[in-house]
């Protein structure tokens, strides 16, 4: 199960929601095409990556929609919640705490932790304890995936203490390289990155559209 | 130019964030293998990110530091300030415009919009307006990039609005695909997915241990 990859991943992901849609709008079966219509992928990717988890419709029938969201949750391990912590109760963290999607998704933040005094103590839905406490509470929990949402130069730090606890899996909402065991699972989500990357190509096309304006406005 | 991709892209903003720390700690010249070292890739491929750019160093020498950040600060348009709006001024839309590492990158929040009557004034550090004022505000003031932080269901016809207004490039947080015209720039943060796809490999190495835990032990 390891050898498929992230983007695999998400396209199961992507499936079931799709599915989920689809059966809240009345549909019983669907069509790889369908599906591949709604994720945005080819067809042929659809049953690609189905095949990778042996999944499998009846080929002249398509999928029993009820039936390929359970196989599918069955592979995704959706079946029960996942508890989680959240680092940091700046900004960012603060917003994750209030974030309704994740609930929806069988995720839930049980915990915040913050080296502040002025943000700890259980004021919020969730208690926001002290990051002394971390350690025990992740241990006694059995937490294995937390979020980083914590400044710079405190990230490299908190996700040490992350992992010593026992965590696998990291969100890291920080915009700095962590070092990391090689089994630490650990996703990036570099905002100032996000936008500048978008920031230089609408510049990018802008200079192209002053440069070339006659091919420009063949294409369009 | 619209030749490099987005990861290369990426990697000249992380060559040059390395760039900034290393000459706050009193470098004066670098060679490939730091910047390798810093951005976590080899050094043959900040070789050819540069060469792409036509951005050359002295073999024997290495880089001038602060001539260096002034070549990809012209390459990445760093030397003026881009101003962007944020339309949807829930948990995360707040979190974006509190958020101080945009401000240090040269990127500013102008302004927030909300359909939320409750929600729009002056009372926040950035005017937070009606939605229905989006159109003549980013035409008004020539606004080329924006997020969207509404939730779903809102999030194609904000999208389709800010096109209209002429925004070039966005960043969706909204968990759901957008048609789009070809010539926009759209980069997604899907929280839920991001998440999702994190526990999913945790699991799996779970798993993995389990079945395997002599190869486990060795392996450690």
């Amino acid at each position: 199960m390891l050898k498929a990859n992230k983007s695999c991943i998400e396209r199961l992901y992507r499936y079931r929601n799709t599915l989920i849609k689809l059966k809240s709008i009345g549909f019983v079966k669907v069509f790889s095409d369908n599906l591949a219509d709604g994720v945005g992928v080819p067809a042929t990717q659809v049953r690609k990556d189905f095949s990778i988890f042996g999944l499998s419709g009846n080929k002249r029938g398509g999928y029993i929609v009820d039936e390929l969201i359970e196989k599918l949750n069955h592979v995704l391990g959706k079946n029960k919640p996942v508890s989680i912590i959240v680092v940091g109760k700046g900004n960012i963290g603060s917003a994750l705490v209030h974030y309704k999607g994740f609930e929806k998704e069988g995720i839930k933040i049980v915990a915040a932790f913050d080296v502040d005094p002025s943000k700890t103590g259980h004021t919020d839905d969730i208690p926001v304890l002290p990051t002394s406490e971390l350690k025990g509470f992740v241990k006694q929990h059995n937490i294995s995936v937390g979020i980083i949402a914590v400044p710079d130069a405190a990230a490299q730090q908190v996700a040490d203490v992350m992992i010593e606890s026992g965590i696998k899996g990291i969100l890291n909402f920080a915009p700095i390289r962590l070092n990391m065991p090689e089994d630490i699972i650990i996703h990036h989500v570099n905002l100032e990155l996000e936008l500048e990357t978008i920031i230089y190509f609408v510049n990018a096309l802008n200079r192209k559209v002053k440069q070339e304006p006659k091919q420009w406005i063949e294409k369009n």
